[in-house]
């Protein structure tokens, strides 16, 4: 006698990474799903990576992974300082960069300006370890433009951390030399920003272009890498500009409970595989 | 008046990474689609990665990536030997880490043993730059079981590379101490293997089966990890066994021509994140 299969409930979020490439995770529970003023936000609960957060249809956070860019957003420039004590995080108002940014004692105030207050209230309400840093007494949430922020902010910060979405929209700016130059001001004479520069399996006109006009800013910029699962082909770029400092190696000691950040993973991470430099024409 | 949008071809090739996570490719074209006495093979074309070759539904290849993966299994082990002359490739049919061997001028000899001979002639046929070494004098290509191979080879081989599938089916016991027992004795007194270990944020029970096994065969057993973006999660892991040099640091001057591989990425990709050294206990 033949017994009909048990059948799954078949629920699937895809991420449409490219025109030509789609990654999809199973879905056990939506938890928020709306529009706000800015984008769409979408909570859900994965098998494979626990709760994620979409924005626009992009993965942003997922529970499992979240560490790997976290940690090297915050860590990099931070530890690439000398004396770090007021942070500027452009975006990333899920909180995950700031969480890392509080584990250092030194720094002293960290300004979070993200123009979504829905994405804020979204990483409060299902990420609270991605979130636990913002009733921290050192830090401050502003929704506000952050373009229009740093502008009126000069000589102020010792390390800006660009936490944004794909470079689409009203974020479309954040890969060219006026946005850099803006950086540049907003911070003190020996500052140093990073952002992160997308895959170069996947978007390395981004990249490249990101490194071009970063260097019509900055005197020294650097581009460093990672792993990042949930992110298109895994593999993250992160460019580095500062004023005076090489920020490839660190000069302050790694923070507490890392996952993915270590001094050496700092050093090595800056060590770029040759197609890499060939694609930034470094050699 | 309303236009009809213009419509698109939409074929996906799409691989079932998981239970819980897939990974969809969009293909122009199918260039070879068949059953041979061992697995399914597809070769597509696809616009994102170029050509990939497919075996049981996991992606092999393809053009784009697959060197960060050959040349890692490759250049590791015969870079880490002091003095590697003959080669045993377990698996690996398609050529790619045939065709890294042979970069080095020292590399006499290099036997690669692979089950299906219909792998190989696909590469031949469709990936010319990935099975270029094939018809090199120092390559020789058998087609047999390799686990009866290394049998009935002792004390032979100074280097073994398990270029394995996932350990499903035939391929299930390539991760356990019997099989790594076999290859110890297919080595000489300083040979040094390495075998593909999967992703720890995929199957992180597989990565530490292979590593605890390995570790019950060879006196040094180290973890080294790199970037394979078609490969489930991105994040890949190497396992080195060595009979007796410790192989975190290169030998042998790095080959030319690489585009991941140096020797300064053979040194880093030893250095492993907190999270990785906490999964292997290592801490």
């Amino acid at each position: 006698m033949e017994v009909w299969p048990k059948r799954v409930m078949d629920i699937w979020f895809t991420e449409n990474q490219s025109t030509d490439m789609k990654l999809s995770l199973r879905i056990k529970d939506i938890l928020l799903n709306k529009t706000t003023d800015f984008q769409d936000i979408l909570v859900a609960e994965t098998d494979q990576y626990g709760r994620i957060m979409v924005l626009d249809g992009a993965i942003q956070i997922t529970e499992t992974d979240e560490f790997c860019y976290h940690e090297m957003m915050a860590h990099i420039p931070i530890c690439a300082h000398s004396a770090p004590r007021k942070i500027l995080i452009i975006g990333g108002g899920d909180g995950g960069v700031l969480r890392e940014c509080l584990k250092h004692p030194f720094v002293e105030e960290v300004i979070l300006v993200d123009i979504d207050k829905e994405v804020v209230q979204a990483s409060r309400d299902f990420f609270p370890h991605v979130s636990s840093g913002m009733d921290d007494q050192r830090a401050t949430i502003l929704n506000l433009d952050a373009l229009a922020f740093i502008r009126e902010h000069k000589n102020e910060f010792d390390v800006a951390i660009v936490d944004s979405t794909d470079p689409v929209d009203f974020a479309a700016g954040l890969f060219q030399s006026p946005f850099y130059g803006d950086v540049f001001d907003s911070l003190k004479a020996d500052g140093i920003m990073i952002a992160q520069t997308e895959s170069p399996f996947a978007e390395a006109s981004l990249l490249k272009q990101a490194y071009q006009e970063m260097n019509k800013v900055f005197p020294i910029v650097s581009v460093c890498w990672g792993p990042m699962p949930t992110y298109p082909t895994g593999f993250w770029t992160y460019t580095v500009g500062s004023k005076s400092m090489r920020p490839n190696e660190p000069r302050n000691p790694e923070p507490m409970d890392c996952k993915y950040y270590t001094s050496r993973i700092h050093s090595n991470s800056f060590v770029l595989p040759p197609f890499l430099e060939t694609l930034l024409e470094l050699k």
